[in-house]
């Protein structure tokens, strides 16, 4: 008979992937603890294998599953000398999901079950605390009721309120047992209008009911939508552990809590973590109560505390990396409840993996495979801005429980927040609640950031912000939320409405009035040490895509080594420029059209010169001219008008000339290198403006790496035409004014013929930029303006696994890189090839790129740092293999 | 030294493409002739290279030319007896030019080279003809003073025409040997006059004028025009042949012709041909004056008239194909200029091609390669109804030059027919002139055909429409054409102005008032026969694009095998089915759209039935709905207002929807397998019409082959979810009918994605059709829609060899089919290999099907039988090699 359950102690190897697959990450590691000799109560955890076949039969359980269980439940009372149900000694267990990977707070989780009208009294004579009894039955039957039996939260806690109100006190703690008898009785009764059944009282079938629900909590809209926007595996089950219980309801002597290894935000080596006197975990993880922090246990607790520190010590040597736990304090003594590596920030991210190299923990290598290239993301985000925050009105402070900032919209529900940025994806939106619960998760993936009245550095808000990158300030005592009224309400009474713009900075915890500016972030000393170790290990070279000496200074202070797409038509827009630019595009003759030209060429050969200027010594690819013509023509009626008037022509005329220019497909038009065949004279100023440029600034000492780029080129025959107008344009400039430049010639491979035909074109290209966001719309059909029609619904049905603009097509257009470079390779062997779309600063694409070998990849100037640590990445997971 | 010059009888293998290309075809021909002992007068020709010489060297002549041509005229002298500039037996000659290729009336010739004021004296007492001696004299100051000094043609004849009109005369030959020395002497002043100079008297300077003109000639901005429209190569050059002279124009025992050995419009085995009595060649070919039929030399010229029964022979036996001369009867002696392959009809074509293999002087296969698939496009294109010609207004005839029918606005100047065109290429015109010259080649190109009212069936008009397969009706003499007024008056008095429509019938030479209806065409036995041929020999299965019963009836009656692409789309636009069409894109939900969808079953069901009865027996491939929805909504404003009204929502909405469906670039948007994937109802209605129309088919005996395909996919997970979808759905109807329907399932690769990953596809599909239209468009990224604004400049500027829409790009396009064709086949060895875009009737891309090995080609109906015939074709060329 297949083997469904194991107890804590008779797992082999649980910390591999083979076992934490099969049991689940938090069985795997209850196993784990329970091997490193850490204080762990006692338990057994079901298979993930289990939960699969429950549902492979129809929400039933496999054969031999029921009585596997019961052995391990006997198992459970030698061990721990209790027996489940019994009304002398009675058992309590947990009964707690886990998959494969920690879905903090997404799935059910029921404590205290095998309480009942008996062993309440066995519990409370035993622990001689009839008030620390009744509550956990109470707290049993409202985990129970909700959870299992599925009644809402809020009517038991309508009672509980009702309770504490006619007797006149504020918390849970000020209720005697006679009192918490009362609130069982009635939740009893509501259990038994609302279901139209007893409250079960029998251990074994609330533990059987217990565990179908675990079971069915995989797939409730919650986990399912956690697992999408993670992309989680659908298919992977969740285990089920089952374990004895410890109290830290059970007086003064008892608590429970929650603490991390090190500072999860900061990545400070801090005690981190809070913990609540006298209560259940639940408390803390839900942040109903607001906690104490951990440093408070010192004075009152002082023998577990030190317990504690051995804890901390323990597990981090064990682990090697930042563990998150729950811990259990039942009179005086701790129990460790469960631990699991850590969510952090990025920045906490980069300081642990960098002070854990230092203190000898990990190694170098193991320290840059640790980050998240999509994590540190936020890390090169703006911040707030010192000097606004000066000016501004603080209105509130909260915990800083995830770093960075934000400013946006105030929105009071998630499901709002979700539906304006699916409408608009560039409204910035924040989303404030009293508290944040499982429900809400879609709503703060759409938000900027999140602000919570309740709950501290633990609570979901904090847990779920700090995964996801996002800043975060969180239980915040100045705020009043008032959900569905549509405002809050700071400690000054002042009221922020609903569309009113809030600034969070979430490094502080502060909480300001308006729409305050961000400015650029600073590196910390952490981060500057792990882009070393990072440039030590990558093959790849990385440069940047930037169009003004601005963004080039920024990516090469972010450590680019040079420029792999200038786009030019950005600099025509300003101004004179785009006066000049639809001068040209009106002009009726060859003659006219150079007229305009020439005025546009100072203006590029100023841009080029300055970003020469910045770029010392490292080469800069500039494209020429690629969008559609119509491009640059105004669109109102208005615009028109004006244009006429200045341009001295009739609105007929521009308004024929935009028409002629129109296209049904403007992706697929008459742009890039088409424009430069029909229109040689566009090419030949910009090859003018580039090299004439490159003279200036090299006799002023710098050193220019100009690399001319073509666009969507499909025929080497277009190639060679333009290799022939740029060495005679550039041959020329360099004669008269006898200076002569270095320069490459090459193109981008946008389009699947130019791939195809890379062995043809490489004889006039002297490297290939892969154009991968032109490529993939050519290669997959889809528009990128268009897409968002059929993307979303593609990835939902699984069609896609991820959105092909972000995640490069390895398949497809990855297979298309592949042809080109080696086709490519094969005419000339030193050709220099790098991408240059979006998919150059993601993680996924650049290790793609590693290993079909291309020479540098090339992204925005704040991906620069994601782009060194995702290439170190690679480099270091293809040299393991 | 370089051997530039040789004399007709020292060509080793003149009938090689190496001699072509050396000589020229004309020189080559001579040699040729020479060679089989037809009667040719002696001369000798300087090679093409010695053309490409002169032109390397800033047009001047390549060392040892000079003395080479020295020499040869003098072997000349002695074989003609006769010497060069001499006043007591002046030797003449003509100069030509000549290219590999034909290029007739393109470039310049001269004729009684070495005439001057003592050689004419001499020419005359030798000849004891004054007047021919002078009348050659005139003529060739006239041509030479044309062609080499570049006076306009015009001035000449004014003068000739004053000088008739002084004497009250009409023709030339009414003008007496004194007439003529006036005309001469007023030449010579003309000369002067417009040159400042005298015209040339000695010889040798002479020789060497017309030597460099010809030279020159191969680079006149017509050539340059023919040679693209033919796609001949810019780097041949011409060679120069220098011929004896034999005269026609002594007397009435003299003449000049042109003759084919068959009829080269019809291709029946009878003579064909004109002469001119007491005449020059040049007369003939220009179709000035209307010449004689070539029977009437039996009575006039009973003895040359034999000798040409002779030389008639004697080429077909010697060329075995038709044979287009040139001949002078100098004072009873029949002498061959020249001859070469003539340019014929596709009617001709055919019929000599099958009754050349019926008197056993080719092979079947010779037969079938003779045929140009692109010129029999015309065979399968309308004629005149033969109804609506009895009711039609007759308003001339002419001379039946080229067969065919034209319908079109009358236009009366070349430049303004192709400016027409160009701006409107579905505007048809008919191209009316009094005679056509070389410089109208642009504008008969762009006609739909051409009515002349000068010149016989070997004039200008005749053989450039034979060779462009345009209709043409020449030399109507009904007819008085007034080009710069913009109109015509027919011998009836009525007045055809400029736009008017009028219609051709160039197989009977009629010319109609106004625009009459056309019929399909029939096909003539020979062609019948000939397709038959094809079929022995073909590899390649023929299909056919239909979308209707009656497209798919007349595709089946050419020979189609099966339908490889039923567009069901088109079916969605008629009445009520734009309607529920409508309805179920404005629907908001799954029910409603549903709801319109059953709405159109009946009409898919019904199309699909009436396509499988007419195609029993034969496979139907029908695509799944493909364009984006917006396509089916309405444009304008009334049209919007009328489908509120008639749906009963507001304006507001259907322009809300409108709105948001429209699309950036549709071409690479949400349709094709998209559509279905969101919207799985749509393809489940399609489906279902399928499978009930197969099952009531198959139930009244009708053999089914129903293809299901599925457009625009990209990822194999696409082709997954609709096999599920296909086969759900049609097993559900086939076990309720309790009848089962054999069918495929397969997939359009129009997308460089699916080509690449073809063997995932290959999983799901059991055939692929390749879609060249949009693979070509987005592998090349062309916009179909766009992209006439740069194709037609870069074909000019031979970026691109062809239109990539018309013949298949093969190195980027054919490598992706290529590479599905080897993926696919891995994954599934007998799946089945189509295209089914316009490349299907292209021969090229016949051509390239077959090498790539390919299952069938699909094209439009009438692109059927050009299939057949370029597939057979391909075979045979594959196995020659």
């Amino acid at each position: 008979m297949k083997k469904y359950v194991y107890s804590f102690d008779e797992v082999p190897k649980p910390n591999t992937w083979e076992w934490i697959f099969k049991l689940g990450n938090k069985g795997a590691q209850l196993a784990e603890m329970t091997k490193a000799g850490l204080p762990v109560p006692p338990g057994f955890t079901i298979t993930t294998e289990a939960c699969n076949e429950f549902y492979k039969l129809g929400k039933r359980w496999p054969a031999g599953l029921e009585k596997q269980v019961k052995e391990a439940m006997k198992k459970l009372e030698r061990k721990t000398g209790k027996k489940f149900g019994s009304d002398k000694e009675p058992l309590f267990v947990s009964v707690r999901s886990g998959s494969y990977v920690s879905m903090p707070g997404m799935m059910d989780t029921i404590l205290n079950l095998g309480m009942n009208d008996k062993t309440v009294e066995a519990f409370a004579k035993l622990t001689n605390n009839e008030r620390a009894a009744w509550d956990s039955y109470r707290r049993f039957i409202q985990m129970f009721g909700n959870v299992v039996m599925g009644i809402p939260h809020e009517k038991f806690e309508e009672i509980l309120d009702e309770v504490k109100r006619n007797k006149g006190v504020e918390n849970d703690t000020d209720l005697d047992a006679e009192d918490l008898k009362e609130v069982v009785k009635r939740y009893k009764e509501l259990v038994k209008k609302e279901k139209g059944r007893l409250f079960p009282q029998d251990v074994w079938q609330q533990l059987k009911m217990a565990i179908d629900a675990v079971f069915n909590s995989w797939n409730n809209p919650r986990a399912i939508a956690y697992r999408r926007i993670n992309k989680l595996r659908e298919d992977a089950g969740t285990g089920v552990n089952v374990q004895a219980m410890v109290f830290g309801n059970m007086g003064n002597d008892s608590g429970t809590g929650v603490a991390f290894t090190r500072n999860p935000a900061t990545g400070a080596k801090e005690h981190y973590g809070e913990f609540l006197l006298n209560a259940q975990g639940e408390d803390v993880v839900a942040g109903i109560r607001t906690p104490q922090p951990i440093d408070a246990m010192k004075k009152i607790l002082p023998k577990a505390y030190k317990q504690l520190l051995k804890v901390y010590e323990k597990l981090e040597k064990h682990y090697k990396d930042l563990q998150d736990f729950e811990f259990t304090i039942e009179r005086g003594k701790l129990y460790l409840l469960q631990t699991r590596t850590g969510k952090r920030t990025a920045q906490a991210a980069v300081k642990i993996a960098v002070d854990m190299v230092k203190e000898g923990l990990i190694s170098k290598k193991e320290a840059l495979l640790r980050i998240k290239p999509e994590q540190i993301d936020m890390l090169l985000h703006k911040q707030l801005d010192e000097v606004a925050k000066k000016e501004a009105q603080l209105i509130a402070k909260g915990i800083a429980a995830s770093p960075g900032a934000a400013v946006g919209k105030v929105v009071f529900n998630a499901e709002e927040a979700k539906r304006i940025v699916e409408q608009d994806p560039n409204e910035k939106i924040i989303l404030v609640r009293t508290e944040t619960s499982p429900e809400d998760i879609e709503g703060m993936h759409a938000a900027q950031g999140i602000l919570t009245a309740r709950g501290g550095a633990t609570s979901h808000a904090a847990v779920v912000a700090r995964g996801m990158g996002k800043c975060c300030v969180a239980g915040s005592n100045d705020i009043t939320v008032y959900e569905k009224k549509g405002y809050f309400i700071t400690k000054d009474g002042l009221k922020i409405k609903k569309g009113e713009w809030i600034s969070l900075d979430g490094s502080t915890g502060e909480v300001f009035a308006g729409k305050l500016a961000l400015v650029e972030p600073k590196l910390s000393k952490e981060f500057k040490q792990l882009l070393k170790w990072a440039d030590e290990y990558r093959k790849l070279g990385i440069r940047t895509n930037a169009d003004t000496p601005k963004d080039a200074k920024i990516a090469r202070e972010f450590g680019a080594e040079g420029i792999g797409l200038c786009r030019t038509e950005h600099m025509f827009f300003e101004g004179q420029r785009i006066k000049a630019m639809r001068e040209m595009i009106l002009a009726n003759t060859k003659e006219e059209r150079r007229k305009a030209l020439a005025k546009l060429l100072p203006y590029q050969r100023k841009d080029f010169y300055e970003i020469f200027k910045v770029m010392d010594g490292l080469p800069v690819t500039i494209r020429l001219l690629d969008p559609p013509l119509h491009e640059f023509l105004p669109q109102t009626e208005k615009e028109i008008k004006e244009l006429a008037k200045e341009m001295k022509v009739s609105v007929n005329k521009i308004k024929a000339i935009i028409k002629a220019l129109e296209e049904f497909n403007p992706m697929l038009g008459f742009r890039g290198v088409r424009l430069a065949i029909v229109y040689p004279e566009i090419a030949e100023m910009q090859v003018r403006a580039i090299i004439e440029a490159a003279i200036k600034a090299k006799k002023e000492g710098i050193r220019v790496k100009p690399e001319i780029m073509v666009p969507l080129v499909a025929h080497a025959t277009e190639m060679k035409r333009m290799r022939e107008l740029i060495e005679q344009v550039a041959k020329e400039i360099m004669e008269k004014a006898g200076v002569k430049i270095s320069y490459k010639i090459g193109t981008m491979v946008e389009l699947p013929r130019a791939a195809l035909t890379a062995d043809e074109l490489a004889e006039y290209a002297e490297f290939f930029s892969f154009g991968t966001n032109d490529l993939t719309q050519t290669t997959l059909g889809y528009s990128r303006d268009d897409a968002a029609k059929f993307i979303p619904k593609y990835i939902e049905e699984k069609i896609l696994a991820a959105d092909p603009f972000q995640t490069l097509d390895t398949s497809g257009v990855g297979q298309l890189i592949e042809i080109a470079k080696e086709k490519g390779t094969k005419t000339r062997k030193d050709i220099k090839l790098g991408i240059c779309g979006e998919h150059g600063g993601d993680a996924a694409s650049i290790e793609f790129c590693h290993k079909v070998g291309l020479t540098y990849v090339s992204c925005s100037p704040f991906r620069v740092p994601i782009a060194r640590i995702a290439a170190a990445q690679a480099a270091i997971k293809a040299g393991k293999r």
